[in-house]
């Protein structure tokens, strides 16, 4: 069949050139640079402030309702847990009992484990696994998504924390700034929910979290060699280079060789579950529980060897009993209220990226929509209450996530089944853990964030956008050489400094004909697009801001004298013309149009036509009210390029 | 006569439909989107820095050209009075010699005010219109700037320096800090044009400017009531606030009735002046010279009538001779370094902006271009060289290079006579000045800054952009009312807010076609044009970046999902395909990348066909290499909205 369409704004339309839905004897079409309808002030502020902070449009489900139900949605708004909770069935607990007792058997020593990094003892780690899930479980909307301590922010929070304080000479302080900065931290996730100022931790971009990510597990894997080789004496830093140095250092007389069979065996025996776990899916489980498993051997081996009389070093003791309240502990006062907020709003933005970001992707994979600003008051109340109940900031982990996911979880009931099994360690076990090797954690933390090192998405990154993976690379190296902090820098400076570069050197193209039709297109896209005699048609492709005026200015300018050499040395009738494509022109301000002012001056002198082809709404509004266009001209303002060239060349051929 | 002209890509070619130029008997062509042929990294990141950073591609002149002439270009590109100076003649020095001598007769007076808001002593107004406009004659571009002491410079440094040193109780120490801003106000401009960095700039919007600029020139006004008024006792804050509380504090014993009649009736004298050569273009000089005749008036009145007994406050000493050497003076080590540089660097911000826009505007009346970049360094040198001979910050004058173009400069060499005439009062009539009573240089002043205060581009900037509007309010507010810093801040930071908000929440319309054509466009803007049905088309106007692609991704399911409902409520048929217009879409990052991918596999589970309508290179570029275009089907991506839709039409039809 012939598609026959054309795209024509003519006085006259040709009817041969019609879609076949119109007949031949159609009236003819008339089209002009539409002028949208006026909006007033008022209107106009309140849709940019809707589209900035209420795109999503949460009321929209509320209109139309009766009152009680409107209190009963705005109930399931805030406590999802009503709105799931009604329909919630045996089956369904099934589901999230397994995969509650799988995520339970990995979190206890994970959480452990990450205590230390954060320089904290490790029922801190415990009570964060009890009291922010069962919030979350109440408030959260994501389904799959594990709550608790994880390695970066413990990493993070851990290594700001000691920049402060010592954590072994002042270790009651070390712990009270801890929790100001929990309490902190939570204030800025619920607040940023709150004000639908979610959208700013979107600043931090996507390949810039892997390399952060990637960086700060080879860093927590690195901090674990202190465990996993039994070092005593360990450098507070965790750059890689003053980490290797004492390592070496203590090479000679530090290490501990029982520690080492014990830790690299368990290593082996950890990194090999992870290999079936991926293998086959069917075996998610093994990867899952076999932490816990090797944590038991491990502990009943040192305990029947009594390898601790060797220098195995031993978790020891770890408090029994449920989370002492900690309201008293926050600082509301003194010096260090400023320092745990500083603490509080770096660990909280991160903690906020990866539970969103986890949300995001296990929402997708089930296909259910997650409100991101509601998601932050969840994680912000949830980390408040816990600053109040002796635990340290807990967010969505990646690796208990992924298993909780595949454990088939139904509900946020799995962190409910999840955070019973730890109190129950907390009232019982604990003493259980007293012969646990440290070895034995390192070597479960290894083998936890080992995943986190993301080379495929780095490799993705690097062939879709070299600047992105700058981004990254400066993130992954400023984490590993120099610090978390840095590392964190250096990614939202590269960031912001990719959109500013945007928004200050927009591409600007040349336009070419398609031979046999009447789309003009990107000479370098496509190289057979020839260009017009006697004119030049120049495409810019974005805002005319302040920021990038002048470069827009002098770069068409920069085109036009480049074609008009071009066309004196292929002796081609002098250029008359210059059409602007505003087509992507979105939006222009007052120095935008003072240059597109300057630059029809400038043309002018030259006598050159300005001629200016389908400016959008906003624009062409601008234009009307900045008198621009009828310096320009209102009809050398064309609706397409095509109706542009055609009035040249007919001009052109009336004045030979 | 008909015009015929039809965008089509389909597999045959309608030839009725073709523009008069072809012949009917042409080949049919085939469109499919194009991809631009690979660039290596290298080439690309060459391209990107080229763009960045010299976009004007100042090396173009000098390619073909021998190795003598290349040697004469550069002293010529760094010195370009070699340029104009071999073709200057006696015509262009008479233009030269009385617009110099007009500005010279301006700038004095207006110099000893300038160096009483920066809390300096006369003479160093004086020093500063020596020197660096000698500098600037023979490194700068620009034919019409007057280069010296300016008013908005001066206040911003007094108020900086004060709050480091106080002026008169550390009297030595406050010149040195002065000297050293200077210094590295120098350094910063001379860098960023060095490393052509000049864009940064750029950064501070023509609204932030109008709007600081008529803030500044408030405040101003007001802190010349004290000389105006005669008060003794004056407040040092700048904000309106403070400021007139101390004038009416002062009102009951501190004015000076005889200094009051001075004032009021030479600044009326002076308004008068400036009435006169607004009316009347050819009376420009009356405005120039009008304060120096006061001045001659006032302080022969004063001399006369020993009115400085009763209280009129007078010039008094102004040191004689010429500018003393400063180099020994510049703090380059000690707690004064920063704190000049800090300063330093803001003023040298703002001195430049200033300089740069004033070489703007009369370049574009003459026609000439001006390299943004090479003025900075001219400028840069001129205030480093104004340091070692204390000199205080130099800059271009609005007020003064007006005056200058239309007394007919022809070159720099106006600037020359003006700091000849300049030296020449330093050497010989600075004891005249004794008896000026300070009232004048008050009026003066006022008269000159009033024209700072821009409504007309205020009220524009309201027409044509609220946003922009709310930056030149918010600056000119956060002057008058706070302080000359905080007016900048909160100028500075609203254009980044304005540039951040446009990266994160861009904007998506919904396309229709406009009937009897195949163009589709914006339903908002073209309220004839009508959707098709069956399916929606969804126009992104903007890069898809880490910034903004969730908010797109969700946006455009709002789209949908509306149009869902409207469907539902019109009764019309199932959407069954989404079509995206890339054509604004100028780039896309990885993360863009995902959210495409999750919107593709968000469709599919509603199975509608995601669609890709003219993809730009990079983005078909990107859409490539990550593989995203297998997934959606590059057979799903079309050149235009019209094939696309052709497309799904004729799809529809077969699957009824």
């Amino acid at each position: 069949m012939v598609h026959q369409h054309d795209e024509s704004t003519a006085n006259e339309v040709n009817t041969n050139a019609q879609l076949p839905s119109y007949e031949p004897s159609q009236e003819p079409h008339v089209y002009k640079v539409g002028r949208p309808p006026q909006k007033n002030l008022a209107k106009e502020l309140a849709d940019t402030l809707r589209e900035t902070f209420f795109h999503d449009n949460p009321l929209h489900r509320y209109k139309d309702q009766s009152g009680s139900s409107k209190f009963m949605m705005v109930l399931q708004f805030l406590f999802p847990i009503f709105e799931w909770g009604r329909s919630y069935s045996l089956s369904k607990f099934k589901g999230d009992l397994i995969a509650g007792l799988t995520i339970a058997s990995l979190c206890i020593p994970q959480d452990i484990g990450y205590s230390k990094l954060a320089n904290l003892d490790a029922q801190y780690g415990l009570y964060s696994s009890f009291v922010p899930p069962l919030i979350y479980a109440a408030m959260g909307s994501s389904k799959d998504i594990a709550i608790g301590p994880v390695a970066v922010v413990s990493l993070l929070i851990g290594s700001l924390l000691q920049n402060e304080v010592d954590p072994v000479k002042n270790k009651e302080e070390y712990v009270r700034l801890a929790f100001t900065a929990t309490f902190f931290a939570g204030i800025t996730q619920a607040a940023l929910g709150f004000l639908r100022l979610g959208f700013l931790i979107e600043f931090l971009s996507h390949a810039a979290i892997v390399g952060f990510m990637g960086g700060a597990a080879i860093t927590i894997a690195l901090q674990q060699l202190k465990l996993v080789l039994g070092i005593r004496s360990f450098t507070k830093k965790t750059d890689i280079v003053s980490v290797m140095r004492s390592v070496w250092s203590s090479a000679h007389h530090g290490w501990n060789w029982q520690t080492i069979v014990i830790g690299m065996a368990f290593l082996a025996f950890l990194l090999f579950a992870k290999y079936i776990g991926k293998k086959n899916r069917k075996f998610f489980w093994v990867p899952a529980i076999a932490p816990i498993i090797s944590v038991i051997l491990a502990t009943l081996f040192v305990y029947i060897t009594h390898a601790e009389k060797q220098g195995v070093q031993i978790v020891n003791h770890i408090k029994k009993g449920v989370n002492p309240s900690s309201v008293d502990k926050i600082y509301f006062t003194g010096p260090f209220v400023a320092k745990g907020f500083k603490i509080g709003v770096i660990c909280g933005m991160i903690g906020l990226t990866e539970a969103v970001a986890i949300g995001r992707t296990f929402a997708a994979l089930k296909d259910y929509q997650l409100d991101g600003n509601k998601e932050m008051v969840a994680l912000g109340t949830m980390n408040i209450a816990g600053s109040m109940t002796s635990c340290y900031i807990a967010t969505g982990s990646f690796s208990r996530s992924a298993v909780n996911f595949m454990a088939g979880c139904q509900t946020p009931v799995s962190n409910i089944v999840m955070s019973t099994v730890v109190l129950l360690t907390l009232l019982v076990i604990t003493p259980l853990f007293k012969y646990t090797p440290n070895a034995i954690l390192g070597s479960i933390i290894i083998s936890a964030v080992i995943s986190l090192v993301d080379y495929e998405a780095a490799i993705l990154i690097w062939k879709v956008d070299k600047m992105d993976f700058i981004a990254c690379m400066g993130a992954f190296f400023g984490v590993v050489f120099a610090s978390v902090e840095i590392g964190l820098l250096i990614a939202v400076s590269i960031s912001f400094a990719k959109i500013l570069l945007q928004v200050t050197r927009p591409r600007t193209v040349l336009l070419g004909n398609l031979p046999g039709t009447t789309i003009y297109r990107n000479t370098d896209q496509y190289p057979e697009a020839r260009h017009v005699p006697g004119l030049i048609i120049v495409r810019v492709d974005s805002a005319i801001y302040f920021s990038n005026s002048n470069y827009v200015r002098e770069r068409i300018l920069r085109w036009l004298t480049e074609e008009e050499e071009r066309a004196k040395a292929e002796g081609e009738s002098k250029i008359n013309f210059l059409i602007i494509e505003m087509s992507p022109v979105i939006d222009i301000d007052t120095s935008g149009i003072h240059s597109l002012e300057d630059l029809y001056k400038n043309l002018q002198k030259r006598d050159i036509q300005l001629i200016l082809a389908n400016p959008g709404s906003i624009v062409i509004e601008k234009l009307l009210s900045s008198n621009l266009t009828e310096h320009i001209g209102s009809n050398n303002i064309f609706l397409t390029v095509s109706d542009a060239v055609c009035f040249c060349t007919s001009k052109t051929m009336q004045e030979p």
